[in-house]
């Protein structure tokens, strides 16, 4: 019996959405699921292209960075996953809720704005359904940092960047990693996929906007808070009630 | 008996146009099918995927805004096509005659014009053949409207950006609303889609229009009229006579 | 017995091509197949969806214009065509050839260089290996050419556009009508596509580098020499000896 | 029994990635697979079509260019690639080892760099992965080289670009030749293929990314040597080891 087969069940099918939705070619994106209860998460292994995936490939890692499960190497990224899943975590109902799927693209039009080092600003409603502000890009990673750990160190990138800019990682689910490519995160490993789809889809209507008008402003903040709040409000109404 | 039976299948079958034309991705548009004679009309459930819709799960939406059949919510777009199907009627033959089909789609071509808030002038004959004039862009929605009744004022803030301009919605079936994306209308559910799925085209040609000739001057009029006459004038010669 | 078999059977394969090479979307482009000996050339009925042809729904048309064969009306560019199968004839051996197959699309990136009025430089050997230069595009056709006969005067057009620019419509095979799109010939309905392929390819080519480097020269002549005479001139060599 | 079985069979399998991966329509690009030990390498025939390919179909070539086995005739590119397995050389413990894959393709963001006459700077980690400096691009070839032995020339003409530019061809194993296209390479002819995508997707990027910033500076290079060294260093930690 494997306690961790629904968790590597999630991860798995999450994984092969990066290739149908053409967010990487080959090898080049990665998906982990999280287990609060379980103090774990499932992650791809490193460099293995997705058609040769199954559940029993993805590798269990638990908060402290040890391979619970699995036979092969996680990802390569698998440290900058573990300290995400370790700094954002809400306070829900007096209970800290982390976010519990985590996703990795070189998708690109994503990366070119990471290339460019440009914030994504809120240029319409396919942006505001998604996030209630501007996507944010890091700065650049220091050299020692580089050097150290680079992988845990990109996580702190992320973390230490949503904190100076006073930005709530559960309104703003994405962020560029400046001249390497996306992140982005959710309730579950399937919405963290959906939404680097989101980012790349939200990128490339940025970037045909900004070459038909360089100079173009963000949306007025009215129009994004009614589009963020009809679907993501205390009063939402988008789509069905379960 | 289902009375509906015959709309919510030419709804649904135009719906299931939106991912095959690449319209949308997940469930970011939709398309709904009228009745002048039943008085309603049938739309895409909210939130729901595309591959998950049957003709069934269509909801069928009276004039007045209540849902006569079906058991999902409604598109939280319904009031923008409720208001649209009561706005936009013509005289033929002096009985009412009013559009019978509408679209909305997140297509990234035509949401960019809108983002940029460009209305999309006659660059050749590809748009001059589905329209004789420039696609308008409205204006931002005033925060009032956006905080009153946000999907029925934006109805109303296209039929009035026609008015406005003195354009004849059966004349020009597109519009942009800033900021947001597309509409797209017909004289069935399945023209409706069809325009969308020319606008997109149009708007990626007026791109790479733009982007050889950002000064580019729309064509001559008489070059637009020649394409328009041919297709819907009163001698029109293009396609097959039934 | 269809005496007309063969030739129909060429226009529908070419005219599936269409679709099959995304060169145009809906019922938005047309292949006609020409055949001297008879005197007449087959060609896509108006305003039909590819995936409703039939070899057998191939109208023929003789050179004056006339119906000799199918029960659908042409389609509306014929008179197109037509005019370049009577004025795009060469003397091999002292007996007149003809172009025998001819392509009109509204793929964008064609489109756009034609709304942007531009012709196509060789900026590379893509474009050397199929043309020994740069892809003329034609002037606005004037308001009375358009009111008298358009489709007509449409061919007019690019046979006085070749003549005016001392053009061998042999070695370019291409052209952009201003603020229309393209049309494209050879030595059969199935080169006169894939040169519609080319010409797409090309021009999305041509736009990156334009965006690369708007300053772009064309290629010295020498290497578009070269990559012409390789494919095409008394010494070729590339591909297999029949 | 064919001798030569394995190393066709190599190439064959690589060819068809060419169309798979969307890097030239029809028949614009040729992969070629070296057996040092046999002194031969396996290349596409001239002018075929990828699907009317069969691993008994490639032609063995050996390193003075003339045809080992096989009825057709071999790519036109076969001099350019013959040089490269004669340059491209190195040594491992003692022993030369040579590159052995080579494509050639015709992919447009590749191109279009080619056609604009711009090496590829590092923009990303993307690009640092795979190479870890810009990926150079020839000058135009003289005139004299050209009408000397032009596809042999152009293997000279990338041979000498990265002597002169002091590159080490098993560090960046893409180049773009000037007004033409890229050339990539590999320790294996689907390595090589792998880069030919690899080059298109950081082409892309950079092109996107120009046109976000079109004064974009290269990541800093402890970033590139980070990205570099974790897949191809001493101490390289990417993958799986087998």
């Amino acid at each position: 019996m494997d306690m961790y087969k629904t968790l590597r069940e999630e991860a798995w099918e999450a994984n092969m959405e990066i290739p149908r939705r053409k967010l990487a070619i080959y090898t080049w994106g990665n998906v982990s699921a999280f287990d609060p209860a379980l103090g774990v998460f499932a992650i791809k292994p490193s460099g293995v292209p997705y058609d040769a995936l199954t559940p029993e490939s993805m590798v269990v890692v638990d908060l402290d960075g040890a391979v619970a499960a699995g036979k092969l190497n996680p990802s390569s990224d698998t440290e900058t996953h573990r300290v995400l899943y370790r700094e954002f975590v809400r306070l829900a109902g007096g209970a800290p809720v982390p976010v519990k799927g985590i996703t990795h693209t070189h998708s690109p039009y994503a990366v070119a704005f990471a290339q460019a080092r440009r914030p994504v600003p809120v240029y319409g409603t396919t942006h505001a359904d998604h996030g209630a502000g501007e996507i944010p890009c890091t700065e650049y990673m220091d050299e020692e940092s580089v050097k150290n750990d680079y992988e845990l160190e990109t996580g702190n990138l992320i973390a230490e960047t949503f904190r100076k800019q006073g930005v709530n990682p559960f309104d703003i689910q994405m962020v560029l990693v400046a001249g390497h490519g996306p992140f982005t995160w959710g309730k579950d490993a399937a919405q963290s996929v959906y939404h680097a789809a989101v980012l790349e889809e939200v990128c490339k209507m940025a970037h045909i906007t900004l070459t038909l008008n360089p100079e173009q402003k963000p949306l007025p903040d009215y129009i994004i808070r009614k589009h963020w709040e009809r679907k993501h409000g205390d009063g939402a109404y988008y789509g069905q009630k379960n």
